[in-house]
């Protein structure tokens, strides 16, 4: 599959940058536990994952870390390009979560073309507010969480009440049964599955780690 | 004061697109404690503090607040438009501090113009990218930093804001900006005051020992 097909901005670009942002793309084949990224000065590019895992986090002083999002099949990497965004100042770790292909663009000839085209520059804004969404549902999901815990209790209570670690319900059903919005139900399945928990299939979620679910 | 002077990236704007921009913002005089945003389906539009405070804030369905940052003189607030950001999806409450002078301009407009305007997209994206880092920051405090840490670099951010040593502000109000409870924060007031960093007075905080607050 081409480059496009994973960068429709492609698209909307005048012929001349769609083929400088083109050429400039690499294809990498990344073993697992490779770092792409470490901290604010290292610029690799833009990493478009084409199959694969990768996982941002921050780790503190005394080495702990933290999640801050993952990326999968077909997500856009901007972060480690942070080089090209002027006020981006806080430091992150990239890393791929298993065997990885991914296309990279250079962060230098990607600025270059941003700077003058403005589908690239309002695709990039959009990419940023979404890891921007992620990163205000994390800090929500610290300062008050009560609703993981309360997910995770359902799941379980479900789970005992059938007799098995398959619950055949929708999303909309739990947020039915928790009071909150079938969308917040949908994204703490999807941050249960990004951390190994749950599996969700169409109309089934599989319990996968009880024991995790249980100590939340 | 004209516009172009909080908003030098209108140099850089075709002559047309700067004439609609400049037109169509407002000047508005809000008093003190007006929300001028309040959650996600509202959206006023781009605000630029020509002087007055403004505080960004989030509420847990417990009520609990916590403050996300805060705009001062001739900054620009954008999540008063998160309407025209694709991606953003998260709700926050945006309140003035004090009585506010501040230009308005709408978010279709803005928006309109963003999209064929690389210089406006780019500059949007600049915005964006220091709010996060100011998440980010927030995030890291929140996660690696013990409260004595925190509320000892409130008391100092507070200080230098004001330019006194003196303090008014209640507990409550401070439990509002850290996201704790008052009660926490006064047990920590005290355990300054015994220590001698602070003197406590009724509504006041008094920084004594800024040497040593700095310190921890």
């Amino acid at each position: 599959m081409e480059l496009k097909e994973y960068l429709p901005v492609l698209n909307d670009l005048s012929e001349e940058d769609r083929l400088v942002l083109e050429k400039s793309a690499i294809r990498k084949k990344l073993k697992n536990r490779t770092i792409i990224h470490n901290g604010i000065e290292d610029c690799s590019g833009l990493f478009i994952i084409v199959n694969g895992e990768v996982r941002v986090y921050t780790i503190s002083d005394k080495g702990k870390e933290i999640t801050i999002y993952r990326l999968f099949d077909r997500d856009i990497c901007l972060f480690s390009a942070t080089c090209m965004l002027k006020n981006i100042q806080f430091d992150l770790i990239i890393e791929t979560q298993c065997d990885t292909d991914a296309y990279f663009i250079p962060a230098d000839i990607y600025k270059n073309i941003m700077a003058k085209s403005a589908p690239l520059a309002n695709f990039t804004n959009e990419l940023i507010s979404s890891r921007f969404t992620e990163v205000m549902w994390l800090l929500d999901q610290i300062l008050w969480k009560s609703f993981d815990k309360r997910l995770a209790s359902f799941l379980l209570d479900e789970s005992a009440i059938e007799g098995s670690e398959i619950l055949k319900i929708t999303h909309e059903e739990i947020g039915n049964h928790l009071g909150n919005p079938r969308e917040v139900v949908t994204r703490m399945l999807k941050y249960f599955q990004n951390e190994g928990m749950v599996k969700l299939h169409r109309g089934l979620i599989e319990l996968i780690d009880i024991k995790r679910l249980k100590k939340i």
